[in-house]
């Protein structure tokens, strides 16, 4: 067990979001932001992104005091990539409201030369043509994991394909997998995407918690029921993020490391929806993680 | 641990089901068949319940072959109350098409001399009044659990709270436990409804599992996650009378009993999906559960 380094891929943004508690605007978000503040927790981590000239500093600033590589942010002349939304009363669905590319447009990710022998790769839910790109450039990866979106699928389903053959994990909502497999039944969808090329599937299924398939089997893991539930914008990035933080923290993977690994995601991703934006998640200590951890295990462990 | 017998309180129907797989006319339902069908894994069981001149001899034969006490059941002049419903697609969504209370309307549960006694007591979602004088006519019953419906949260609050007051546990599924609390959060809600009396609660929440609350803590049940799922109707019932079976087998329940016995009745009720009515409930055995029990437990354990 030698912990890496994680190259994570994706989106920097501002968020516009009206939540049932009030409107927040200008919230930092996007799911590179997101997933790295998670994966800190556990492993160095690298960002591959782009922001435009009115992304703050002090959040690349925030990023590096907690071990973040931001050498492969780049700031493009524009402004940063925006999306607005609104969830209904009980946060348990949301309307966009508006998407500004912005400099996200034109987003050709560009990795420096220390980053492409990095072991641990996220790709986040960007273009399946950028993600493989991305993976031409990183020799040196031996785990590869990515997360996709409905809009791929529908548009995208070749790349798309191409994407999931070079997969260790692909990780995805159950919507998206239903989309993806064309089938309603978890089980068979999840059978289906395993057969497209990626090792192993996780399935998020939000308040619900997230499913592991593989060849081992399946796994669950419940979301922690939460009191306060504020924000759940960015939680399946969080949980993505923590997710990859905690296998490249005790590489190689295996079974165990893939069970204990989710128990971390699911921890870690039930602080983000705890505040607004990534507010819970800069706060967050590794003893608060603990106490959860151990809150998440006895709340399905039979014998405790 | 000495097993105690299980008194079962409700409905014996006639359903027909409009079903992804096709129509289903005359499937011999109810909340006290299924419950029943599942409890008799674990416990000795006795059904109170009324049925008509059309409901088949043959089931009562089934039943009391599993060791089902039927003299309870009443066989009154006119028809079996009777259920129609269609299914979505997917089975995550159902319509009534029609109800026919028939000579349940008329239901006044009488207890045989012999049954006064039994320690261990499930209500169905019957008429809060009804289960009134269920509980003042179960003299000996030292642990008393019930089911409720929408249809009692709106119209009959007051006499919904004298039941809750003398529940040991309270058995609904999440959405009735939003509409009795009028709060969404599930943790904020079930705290709400624990206030109004029951000593435990567990909230039901179909393909996604179940959640007990009590003064422990919080233990979840993931459900079986299945290749075939076929006809819901009854899952919820199935559940719960497993849980009351499993309960009375292993009197008196503490924390550990609560735990496996949460898992039981997630076994059992994932059976009942597999096949159309109570079928796959008719054939299955103890073989099976403990095959299946031991899966599910791997689903959630870490350390497996």
């Amino acid at each position: 067990m030698t912990p890496q380094p994680l190259l994570i891929v994706g989106s920097m943004a501002f968020d516009d979001l009206d939540l049932p508690s009030g409107p927040a605007r200008d919230v930092v978000g996007g799911s590179a932001t997101y997933a790295a503040l998670a994966a800190t927790q556990f492993s160095a981590v690298r960002i591959v992104a782009v922001v435009g000239e009115d992304f703050p500093q002090t959040t690349l600033d925030d990023l590096e005091r907690r071990g973040v590589d931001v050498s492969g942010i780049e700031r493009a002349p524009g402004k940063t990539f925006r999306w607005a939304g609104r969830y209904a009363d009980n946060l348990a669905s949301r309307t966009t409201l508006d998407t500004q590319l912005n400099v996200f447009a034109d987003f050709k990710p560009k990795l420096p030369p220390a980053f492409v022998d990095t072991p641990y790769l996220f790709l986040g839910n960007i273009h399946p043509a950028l993600q493989l790109d991305v993976l031409s450039q990183v020799k040196g990866a031996r785990f590869v994991a990515a997360d996709t979106m409905n809009f791929w699928i529908e548009g995208e389903r070749k790349l798309l394909g191409a994407v999931l053959e070079k997969l260790d994990l692909l990780v995805i909502n159950d919507e998206e997998l239903r989309q993806l497999a064309q089938l309603h039944n978890l089980r068979l969808a999840a059978k289906k995407v395993l057969a497209m090329g990626p090792k192993r599937l996780i399935v998020k299924r939000g308040e619900y918690g997230a499913l592991l398939f593989d060849a081992e089997g399946t796994f669950f893991v419940p979301a922690f029921p939460l009191e306060e539930e504020i924000d759940p914008t960015g939680a399946g990035d969080t949980f993505a993020g923590a997710l990859l933080g905690a296998l490249a923290q005790s590489d190689p993977p295996d079974r165990r490391t893939f069970r204990r690994a989710l128990h971390l995601a699911s921890t870690v991703a039930s602080f983000c929806v705890e505040a607004v934006g990534t507010r819970r998640l800069l706060s967050l200590d590794s003893d608060a993680i603990k106490q959860r951890q151990a809150d998440l295990r006895s709340l399905v462990h039979p014998g405790d």
